[in-house]
């Protein structure tokens, strides 16, 4: 990953800020003859879509996608598809109280040491909307992994509380507005975020990603492994300051004979015994379920007053009103499944050119 | 980072296998004119060398790297240095009792599904050998920041024992075999992996780099973010499988007004009153310390036997004897130092370039 | 350059077919702080402008550009700028007659063969019409450069006829409509052109353009090299067969004395008394006029009857009616300079970033 | 191509001096399971060696060539091949008459310029030298590359003296010392350059490298082309000025009707008529032969005076005495194939990627 550019193979480059006229991105390298509409794309958009329940912005954004190029009589063509979304919502609210406010644990600042320029109106290019394109292009690298290939994501935590991971079902987090696997913990997190954000706080999350029925063989030694790009993938979404794979951090406290993962031949087929790697080992799939965590930070902009400085230098305090997620995490769930598309599509065509 | 190649503009690629005739880089995009000589990167390689304690690998190398290019008179020229390391160690070991059996937790298996090739003698590529070159590149890295910026690392938690942060001493990580900053947890630590290594066992750790007197504004949006790249070193790094920023996965129990780091003027200067974001904000550094952290898996080559399967697809256990470490993660300390040098001479040029 | 994308530090990515709703690119690494409107990027991209003489293709297209991101203010940001051009005149033409038919000397034949897909409708992917990004993306490269640094392109050969190279006048390349510096052969041309015109036929040209006011220092060592990205540039542009730098295919036929650029000092600066080289020696620029050259092919789509084939493997010929130009060469003036443009903003930014 | 890395999945970074201790490059992305040895490549290497023949340098090296990664049990195992050449003649001759002096048409004003550094004892990066690693990685291209497709070479100029091509036998490039395919022309050129060497001159050639067997479907659109790659290839060999690709610069003179390669059916197959295209079409290939011509410039270091410049800038003159080719384009015809299979090999794994 470099630039706004992403991948080497299947290579997505987005661009647009939070309050000008459209985002897009513009996907290169997809194999051609592949049956793409918008609906495939807007499916995976209105998921990830703002406005929806209460926990999220309020923002109303239709965030429609058009395709502008790349494909012929509703397939891919193999040639760069330009994806579009009109900004309908970026109303020109009254910054005029923050305009020339640092927000604590927000880019302005870095973005002003770096390109000298203060782009007031809202979070520029490291808003948040620029996901939107991630899910976009994370469409079509599903559509290049095809149906064997399956990709979900869930909320594991919320601020401090942990879902029992007994309780695990798939088929509960398309059921509450947290996309959590444990319907227990999802119904104690409605009230537990009402208060964070009665409070005008906010709260961070712990996402999971899980993609099931990869091949074996994906990924590359040393500088090309396939958790590295996860990692740089995940680390990429807005607000995440850390990422797992498999056991994760907790690895540190395994013995070697706990971590390692056996494994056993069973009707004729491998059988790991336990997926401690995640399903990747020396930087390849091992044909297990590929498992990434990521840890997404408290939104940054709450109505608690914060000390902070002007841009003239001036000490004095920020408390940040308007359309903001109390859990930025949630939107967080469809955009680290997007990336776990992007790097496994890649890896795919990688793997193919070289091993063929 | 791709394939076997890391950076933009600094560009370092690392070729060889722990079994082979040698190992080495080529180090490309540095500056000219910098002051290079041998012993300026053999002084990194000879701390993480092995064989210097008995908590890691005896296998006895001399580690001496040789610069074939790129310099001039003792400086770089701007062209591509070439550095070498014999391995003059890769003894013909008899591994006829494990050539045909696949070890748990290591990349025999995925190599094989990949490459359909299978190089019964060690590590092969994905060897930790490999990170001898990192280390040497990190050399030259830190070179092109030059002496404001400060490189350190310490390992902050070893198997289940983690240190009390209240004791740390930069000083301290000199003086003991662990790079441990705090006394008492290295003395424990003493007698807790002699227990490990004797019983066959091996453990996992948490390395902790903290970069001082980065400039702001290195980085940059979206997918050329400062973290990202971190992220991707540090996964990149053998046997990691975690990677955390600043307060990493820890965020996600923090309340948005906690994890905030305001914001104040102290003798004309900007000061931030905490540092949860690990310095970087949005992609791209503060000023702050810069601070990553990554856990090492534990070895996955003990003597403790795991149940497997060869190469025939039978059933069969296995057992590791040999030159192993009780701790892998003791040597990944320089290497996690180097990675973070890489990353951010990388983001220096690039900075550079890009805003002048 | 690889896939849709072109550049290192400064990098394009141009998207869109020739019959589809638009064309746009996406223009990654400018330096933050530029002033840049819409009118700045339109006055070029109305010089490059189809249906502005009867020598050039009668399909009306207004090629008006918007800026969809990128900056604020009338300000470059540092961020990605999005460009787009709407296709207004993509009018649905009547192609049944040679819906199945191959034309030669065009690339339907070959992406047919890649990507399995034909779009009957016209150019498609590899239409001229992607030329338009190219030239607004020069437009942000010009930018960059800054004053110092003038780019001119000329025609110096229209099929057969070559221009008297003693007569070179730069003025008088915006007085003809073919960018020619000779008054006497533009004027030869206009019934030159009318005839092969009249006859159905089309003709090639030679483009050359001239970069003034570049600093030496610029491009790097073998792959690199200032001129391989020149000839990647050149040779990008649609239907161009050969490039040059400098004296080009000729300097085979010179002697070592004749072909050596011999140096004196004049008034305490360094003076080249020649250019064979073309500002260009070892792949870095010298300081004098950089000089490229390149081969535009006649237009392929002649109304002159050709041999081919079906899609369904039959033989039939081949006659092209429609909105086509007679020396599509012409049009590729103003590309060739755009093409320059950015290849030397790249290697500014790429040079900063090294050599400081 | 960037830096001193060339391609995109078949990757080759080259390095090292003509007077240092040994050059070298790594290949990466090379298929897992092919057979190679040293034999493979080394066969190349003495193709271009030095000292063969009265009309190339008298330098003496062996150039023998080591494997130090990237096989096992004489496969390449997927994982980066280094190799390495030790410069056994890099004697340490006496350059004090020339080491302050730029000698003109080549690399060492504008290394100087750039990079603030003299390396007065000889070519230094920019030397022919480097040009053995092409050799040796195009070796393993044509492993890649495989039976089907061969690749030759041959000089249909030298100085003024084109062969006719009429008389066109590969065969005869095996027996002249120029790879000339006209056995008459060959007879006359070793007179005429006897008499450029007795006079201390120089003379440039064109070059021209034809891939049979090349499939159809290989190169992309638009930054991708084939063509664009090739062109980029050439030009970086060391004294390339100009490129072409099939009729190359004379397609300006070719009406539409004569460029047009025309298509039939035979016996069930598709046929061209023609091959004005050199086998590529919108930067994709034909499945025709691939033709792509270059070419060198006299060898700047000749024995007739030329005025320069000191470092010191004080004018004088220069005559180079020493180990030089009269016609350095001779030993660029191993060069030219290697460079046009590394760039087929390149595209061949890259159309595997996205096409499959």
């Amino acid at each position: 990953m470099s630039f706004n550019t992403y991948g080497t193979l299947f290579r997505v480059t987005t661009w647009g800020e939070s309050h000008g006229p459209a985002i897009g991105c513009v996907v290169d390298g997809t194999p051609p003859g592949i049956a793409l509409s918008e609906a495939d794309i807007q499916v995976w958009l209105d998921k990830r879509k703002p406005g929806t329940s209460k926990y999220v912005t309020q923002r109303r954004e239709p965030d429609r996608v058009t395709i502008l190029s790349g494909t012929f009589e509703g397939r891919t063509t193999g040639t760069p598809i330009s994806l579009l979304i009109r900004n309908e919502d970026a109303r020109s609210k009254d910054y005029s109280d923050i305009a020339d406010k640092f927000r604590p644990g927000h880019a302005d600042y870095t973005y002003w040491k770096k390109y000298g320029l203060r782009d007031y109106r809202g979070g520029g290019r490291p808003s948040a909307r620029e996901t939107a394109m991630r899910v976009a292009a994370g469409a079509i690298a599903r559509k290049i992994l095809g149906r064997r290939v399956s990709i979900r994501g869930a909320m594991v935590q919320m601020g401090t509380q942990a879902i029992d991971r007994a309780k695990w079902d798939w088929k509960e987090t398309a059921k509450n507005p947290f996309w959590c696997p444990d319907a227990g913990a999802a119904k104690a997190w409605e009230s537990y975020l009402d208060a964070v954000r009665k409070r005008g706080s906010s709260v961070g999350a712990v996402i999971e990603v899980v993609a099931s029925g990869v091949p074996a063989g994906l990924g590359a030694p040393v500088y090309g492994k396939l958790d590295v790009d996860l990692a740089a993938a995940m680390m990429g979404i807005n607000a995440v300051k850390g990422v797992e794979i498999g056991d994760g951090m907790a690895v540190a406290g395994l013995s070697g004979e706990d971590n390692a993962d056996e494994i056993r031949m069973r009707g004729g087929k491998v059988r790991f015994l336990s997926n401690h790697a995640g399903g990747i080992l020396g930087g390849i799939s091992t044909g297990q379920d590929v498992v990434a965590r990521f840890a997404v930070k408290p939104t940054s902009s709450i109505a608690i007053p914060r000390r902070t400085i002007t841009t003239g230098g001036k000490n004095t305090t920020i408390a940040t009103k308007g359309r903001h997620d109390p859990c930025v995490g949630i939107r967080a769930v469809p955009v680290g499944e997007a990336m776990m598309a992007c790097v496994l599509a890649d890896h795919l065509l990688r793997h193919r050119g070289q091993c063929g």
